[in-house]
């Protein structure tokens, strides 16, 4: 049985999903001669840990347990058991870590959404470990930070941070390995711009279709996340870098879908929905005409291509995979030698905490072979 | 630099084109701190091997000179160069083969459409061997033989077998080993096919769509190859046989284009184009028409569901995927817990050296952590 040890970091709904996938698969994992052994979790404030990371474990009720604290809004500190359990809290905690990894080569799955990880998930990954990731931070910070991450690019997996639990990276990767030329990718990667701009092109006021999914819960809690582009900037710059373009945020020519004078720290969320977004409505509705009188539709869409990245609308086919794209999935084309005429197409789901820990554990289990 | 060997069967096109590919990437895998060191090739009469595997491989230009001499039909014999290569036949070169697989582990890639090939892939992946397959056969004779060459599943690869390049088999692997359950796979995956159902769709006779498929190339010499379905059975059988399910192509449901009276050893060729082909014109025309009332369409796909394999014509929603699919290109929509209601599809052409190669050089990179 190989034995691979496995520190979480992030206990929010993608960490616990992904704990309760590690108990739920045993069995199917220990078929495949797999144990996944967790020796360590982190919350925004501790990181709980076995007193002997090289033979303990948490068990699986244990691991259930911290799930059902940590959902409760509890922190990770009341687990505490002695002899089973030790809590360090910052900065000890990463000096702990480092400790480990220095010792023993495990697994670091980051599923937090923080930006102060990169520092030790990159002294992981070059003290031995691998590192999964779902959170996209890490990815999207300076080339300089980029470039020590993927000293080992081996050891690192990152399937989730773009369309969730899609197999965008790891197909993405494939081809590139061949040796295949990417002339160009085009997505729609965020699932409420997809429900959207469907749902507008059916003739609904933009209006009243970002309220109804922000009642749907469909959008974050201040809309104004999702319409500024800034999460699908994020996925793009995720993918511009896979494919070897050095770049940074500041980049990529982001269309915000609502003006600078309708930002958070300039209007708030209450007068944004009753007054601002409906100024909106007309410069959509005439867009969406001028589309349509040219057999087009809008689509909200991240594209990348001649070494830049665009975020925002773009007319497109009507008859293309991401024209005929209705409702809240994820599609992306990709255009490359072998799939010069037609894209190379993945549809689905892009979204949701339970293919997002998929992702994350076929990640996990991806890099098995690194594991002796 | 990590140094894989890799041994070749078959000489094809697809090998052929792996060979160009393997050689257009050099750069590129260098960068990864990969070489590709081809220490072996057979073609259907003789195994062309470097005099010493541990530390000879055949260069660049003697490679190319290897693809020049196949493609004008000669044997490998005439690639014999003194201390550089030496040519073994059948049955001393499977002996040789197994010699060095017992001293040597390396990468046997199979590239040939032989139903023979499967004893030999099996005793090297038992002694340490990987093996990379874009041979169908070796997956779908009996279940035991299966069972055997399965024994080490860490070392096989064989994404060309199914969509040529496209992600499908390395998609459905990462779903499996997140313990997600497949509930449906239905996909369409002769680009053949798919042509010619889009085609008749259209109004066109079915008879004139298989005439002129044939013309533009896109059939087998015998169109009844295609229309019979046992391509599409094979790769259905391979799909279900991953999901788990133990199962032989006898256990398949397919439904042929063509009536058993239309078979090639009933009738010539020339009579099914002139006479035979144009009777199955009013059963197809009917059917679509019944499909359409509906708000159907029909396609020509292989359905893995309830620990069953189907292989035939189903109507299908228009606004599905598969529904909407025009021309060649394989579509296959998965089902299971993640993506549930709407699928995960994937999409994309589905033949061809250029993107089987391809496929076949992504499965070699990606079995490079288990050498050393």
């Amino acid at each position: 049985m190989k034995n691979i040890p496995i520190i979480l970091m992030g206990c929010g709904g993608v960490g616990r999903q992904l704990l309760h996938h590690i108990v739920s698969c045993r069995t199917l994992h220990a078929n495949k001669g797999i144990h996944l052994r967790v020796v360590g979790i982190f919350d925004s404030k501790s990181f709980l840990v076995v007193p002997d990371v090289s033979s303990m474990e948490f068990n699986d009720t244990f691991l259930m347990n911290i799930c059902q604290i940590k959902s409760n809004g509890l922190s990770l500190q009341t687990c505490v058991e002695s002899g089973k359990s030790e809590a360090f809290s910052s900065p000890e905690s990463t000096k702990k870590l480092t400790d480990i990894a220095a010792r023993l080569a495990f697994t670091l799955v980051d599923c937090s959404a923080s930006s102060e990880t990169i520092g030790t998930i990159t002294q992981a990954v070059n003290l031995g470990c691998c590192v999964v990731l779902a959170n996209k931070k890490p990815l999207t910070s300076s080339m300089e930070e980029f470039d020590n991450l993927f000293l080992q690019p081996r050891r690192i997996r990152h399937e989730s941070t773009v369309g969730a639990g899609l197999p965008i990276i790891a197909s993405l990767n494939r081809i590139l390995s061949s040796g295949d030329t990417i002339y160009r990718i085009i997505g729609s990667l965020s699932g409420t711009l997809g429900y959207v701009m469907s749902e507008v092109e059916d003739g609904k006021p933009f209006s009243e279709v970002v309220k109804a999914a922000q009642a749907l819960g469909y959008t974050e809690p201040d809309p104004r996340d999702d319409l500024s582009g800034m999460d699908v900037a994020r996925k793009g710059l995720i993918l511009a870098r896979l494919l070897g373009h050095r770049m940074d945020m500041s980049s990529i020519k982001i269309e915000s879908l609502y003006p600078d004078k309708m930002r958070p720290n300039t209007m708030s969320l209450k007068d944004f929905l009753a007054n601002g977004l409906q100024l909106l409505d007309n410069d959509i509705e005439e867009r969406i005409k001028k589309a349509s009188s040219n057999g087009n539709v809008l689509r909200y869409v991240c594209v990348i291509e001649n070494s830049r990245c665009n975020v925002g609308i773009e007319e497109l086919p009507k008859e293309s995979a991401l024209g005929r794209l209705r409702g809240s999935d994820n599609v992306v084309e990709i255009y490359n030698r072998c799939y010069k005429e037609q894209p190379l197409v993945i549809q689905g789901a892009g979204a949701g905490n339970d293919t997002t820990a998929a992702g994350v554990l076929a990640d996990i289990l991806d890099l098995q072979d690194l594991f002796t």
